[in-house]
């Protein structure tokens, strides 16, 4: 095993180097490193989530978009930006729920139109420093989020987090699992409690994975088992991370999440959600607003290969869900921790901040 | 596939006859009778869930007794009560939460003592008497509850369940997935949410499985899907049974359980527990005297063979939660409903009524 839990590397020069992806889908069984050397190759990475998390499909579709320049470069295209377009719609088109995904596309078009009417081979430099940039400002901006985190945790926590939201969501570290993890570095962390997440067992699969690796004391549960461990004390917290923040508050975050949101509020716990500025949607006004990707029935009626349904069930499948902002405590970002009432905070925070 | 979806049947006369069981592990997939001739061999079944569902093991452990009061009187042995008596409390450990399993024990402990002396060949007809009349029992109760609580359903109902509560947990037609049945009789269900019921997947293996064999419009989710589908307005009414009745109105039943109590109250959706008098334990004063059964991390861990977490993780597994009386809108019992305040209406119909 790596020790730096990243799901993705850039390997080689510009020129002949290539993505390295690692396939979630088969951890922790096996660690899988996927060749991409196509922005094709990326985008169907994210569709088939080979890479999740809102912060690392938005790092992995930059990455799929510095490829698509070099590749139109070395394919000898007229108009590089017109070579492109059409592949930042590819990525758009991906997952819909997580604005992560918007917002580092976005970056990277601005990046290729600044450096539109420079030398073929100065465009493609730009857009892989621009890709790296990302990576690796997420990594700083969840240090710093994790501290912001931490500071809401005294002696003794015991936390329930949902889904994976570590190294493997993100450009290193986590968001939610971030948090975590600076409440153990500052010793106040007694437990943590990890949702398995169905149907597609982000918790039971990465995020015990990386509590394993990490050495947290963590213990998985099924999802159904949250209220019974909140009735008898032993959760001080919830934290999760987010795939959008709407302008109001609203989180839409993994399917699950509302749940422990009612939860967590019946049993006077907080919840608490840990998402970068980058996750804060001010042009999505409400929850109502937010797209929820509807994903395949196969992915509930089966574990892996294994068919847990008779044949003939019809099965639903929302990825997420939402969480309105009067479930939401606080939302920890890099830049500080937002309270309610929040259209004013996350405007601020996400504008008007310095 | 048998048209009558039943747990268990006796093949053969009382002297050469066994029980044979249905494997419900191997559900939906394969439909294996394993064949039961000693006490132990139900015993392991109940243990092992080869059957599973409060009254279910109710009935299994009452043939368990009668095959061995059979098997004492053919081994000659000198006192049938004293022989049979240490298998009594061995099935009374196999599953300590659901309270019908001593309750069909004390039954048949009962039939035994009150024939005890009679020939030995008359209470072992006694005693196949008793089992089968505790089997026939349950069935007749079932549909008198789903009369009762369907009464309670108007139009278009959509109703949301968890576990496994039909033929299959039962003597048949089942608790809550009964009422459900009769509700779908009278015209009135529109849709059902079966909650696949992690860890052990009762309601995608074992629910969806009853619900295509009747034709129910049904649509499997994962257990943290309810609150969302309940936000929207796709959820009329949970029904559920129960493994445990306080006298206070407590309830004890799956994992998961109490969860979906919470989130119903928080969306303003009655929540309805359906469970025959067999379930109600006066002597429990509250769920906070129920054993909740903890079993093991592996059912967690795997689903089937398949591992889906890593090997060094811990999990836990407390089989069941205790739902308090304050979120339970009405308790349907094959004598009726009762509503709050549960003391008093549970005492009357347990032991007053008529």
């Amino acid at each position: 095993m790596r020790s730096s839990v990243l799901p993705l590397h850039w390997i080689g020069g510009i020129d002949d180097g290539y993505l390295e992806m690692l396939d979630q889908r088969k951890l922790p069984d096996r660690e899988v490193w996927l060749v991409m050397s196509t922005a094709e190759d990326v985008a169907k990475g994210i569709e088939n989530m080979v890479v999740r998390g809102a912060p690392a499909i938005g790092i992995a579709a930059a990455y799929g978009v510095a490829i698509a320049t070099r590749n139109a470069v070395e394919g000898g295209a007229t108009s590089i930006l017109e070579t492109v377009t059409p592949k930042l719609e590819r990525f758009t088109e991906t997952r819909p729920t997580a604005v992560n995904l918007t917002w580092a596309l976005d970056r990277m078009q601005e990046a290729l139109e600044n450096h539109g009417s420079e030398s073929p081979s100065k465009m493609v430099e730009c857009a892989f420093e621009e890709a790296e940039a990302i990576f690796e400002e997420d990594r700083e901006h969840n240090l710093a989020m994790a501290r912001e985190g931490a500071d809401l945790f005294d002696n003794d926590s015991k936390v329930l987090t949902h889904c994976n939201t570590g190294g493997l969501a993100t450009g290193g570290f986590g968001t939610a699992l971030g948090v975590i993890r600076a409440i153990d570095d500052q010793g106040d962390l007694e437990h943590v409690w990890i949702d398995e997440t169905r149907p597609y067992l982000q918790g039971s699969r990465l995020t015990a994975w990386e509590c394993i690796q990490d050495n947290l004391p963590a213990t998985l549960i099924t999802d159904n088992m949250a209220a019974h461990f909140m009735s008898r004390g032993e959760v001080d917290a919830v934290v999760v991370g987010a795939d959008r923040v709407a302008a109001n508050g609203d989180v839409a975050n993994k399917i699950g999440t509302y749940n422990l949101a009612v939860l967590a509020r019946a049993h006077d716990i907080p919840f608490y959600v840990a998402a970068p500025v980058s996750t804060i949607d001010l042009d999505t006004l409400s929850g109502d607003d937010i797209p929820i990707e509807e994903r395949s029935e196969e992915e509930v009626t089966h574990v892996g290969d294994t068919s847990i349904a008779p044949d003939e069930v019809s099965a639903a499948h929302p990825a997420f869900d939402v969480t309105p902002a009067e479930y939401v405590t606080a939302i920890v970002t890099e830049r500080g921790v937002v309270e309610p009432p929040y259209k004013e905070g996350l405007a601020w925070i996400a504008e008007e901040y310095q």
